[in-house]
């Protein structure tokens, strides 16, 4: 029997967790949609607690559903219409998942952190983490000033790095008390457009923290506060900045330069 | 007299050049909408054919809409609530201005061109632009299979680089002649994400066309024919793949590192 009434307290339920970011944070729960995600985090190990599906699925969706159904997670059935409608993307792929935020392990070995800070799109928050999780970074901090990390937008541009590399909103003092007490302690690096020494005359290869601001005003007091150093991308053509998640990753990818090569 | 009209002939035209290709590109004009944007073209020496503006702006929209009225450009005034129902975007600025597409000059010693192929997402491909102006590209060359290049959505996350770069709808036919009539010939790299040598093997300081392929299905056939080098940028974390404006602008920046180390 598939649920067909938006009245339905499961579907309330999911629509709150979709669209509420309180709703998110007080029940360390967020939602994942569409087919490619949740195989992702299947494949990293993170199953969901529980997944909405439409009776509609195509081939590959109800294989994923199989899969879920035999480790025992709940499943519940949607009418088509009704999971179109609360689904948040143009076209759902009939397939949503319900997952708890993970609570974050700090790694030994710090040395590759990216603090992302004022970044308010999350179609740019979404890709900066996609970029992080594709350089190797060890821990995403969020920043106060940063919208949610969590929010459908921000894993749909993600496209799986939600799975791959711990996320964690936190306050600037816990990011001060993170820096400081990675053994060696992290050298924090500030991505500014229009100050500092270019990228690759930096030392990239210490251990480090990366701060990347937002997109109007680039990154808060704090975030300017705590930096040791500012680095710039040096910028030959005619353009008053990049795109923050651009120039974070941009940034990003020359420390993987400077260490690979 | 301002138009509060939606029938108006005027408005008509402006609205077929915000949503119909095919109308830009048979009148070969484009619509830039914002005042940083006009401000931006306005000082690079581009000016509007005609601007169309609410009765309602704020002082620096005023303060430029009277400097393009001392340069004769022509101006028409609509009510506030018509620019606003007009409008590409959420909050309209009450600007929106009417560009001939530049006729664009190859410049003399070619060596660094930026060619997009089958990239779909008009937010992506304005990124890009904005990287590729900001790198000091000297020239875009957009496939048959890319978007629009002169869609709203490209030319607002664009942030300029309309007005600061030459982009050029085009065929293979003819980007195959640039690249081969340029003197030293055009080396052709293209981005791929899982072939080639990392980025920073490359040779990039000699003269170069970089092509970066589209989202989902990477570069077309003609571009993977085209290409003598295949490129790719060192993933050591889990992601299968960078956003594509993403993985175009960390090979521009390495091209600038190249050039400018």
């Amino acid at each position: 029997m598939n649920i067909s009434s938006i009245q339905n307290p499961k579907v309330h339920w999911l629509r709150a967790l979709l669209s509420d970011r309180n709703k998110r944070q007080q029940e360390q729960r967020f939602v994942a949609e569409g087919i490619r995600l949740i195989e992702d985090a299947a494949q990293s190990g993170q199953l969901p607690e529980c997944v909405f599906h439409s009776n509609q699925l195509n081939s590959r969706g109800q294989l994923l559903l199989n899969g879920l159904i035999e480790k025992n997670i709940e499943t519940i059935g949607l009418t088509a219409d009704l999971i179109n409608r609360i689904s948040d993307t143009q076209t759902s792929q009939g397939m949503i998942a319900v997952f708890k935020i993970p609570q974050p392990v700090i790694p030994n070995n710090l040395n590759f952190v990216l603090i992302i800070d004022s970044v308010r799109d999350p179609g740019n928050l979404g890709t900066l983490l996609r970029s992080a999780s594709a350089a190797g970074v060890q821990l995403c901090l969020l920043t106060p000033t940063t919208t949610d990390g969590y929010a459908p937008k921000v894993l749909r541009a993600g496209m799986g790095a939600h799975f791959h590399v711990p996320i964690v909103d936190i306050s600037w003092d816990d990011i001060i008390q993170i820096c400081s007490a990675a053994k060696p302690a992290l050298e924090v690096f500030l991505a500014e457009s229009n100050d500092g020494s270019p990228s690759w005359q930096q030392d990239f290869k210490q251990p480090l923290a990366l701060i990347v601001g937002g997109e109007a005003w680039g990154a808060s007091v704090a975030g300017k506060t705590l930096a040791s150093k500012n680095v710039k991308i040096p910028m030959p053509g005619q353009a008053e900045s990049l795109n923050a998640a651009v120039a974070g990753s941009i940034l990003l990818f020359e420390i993987v330069r400077q260490r690979l090569q």
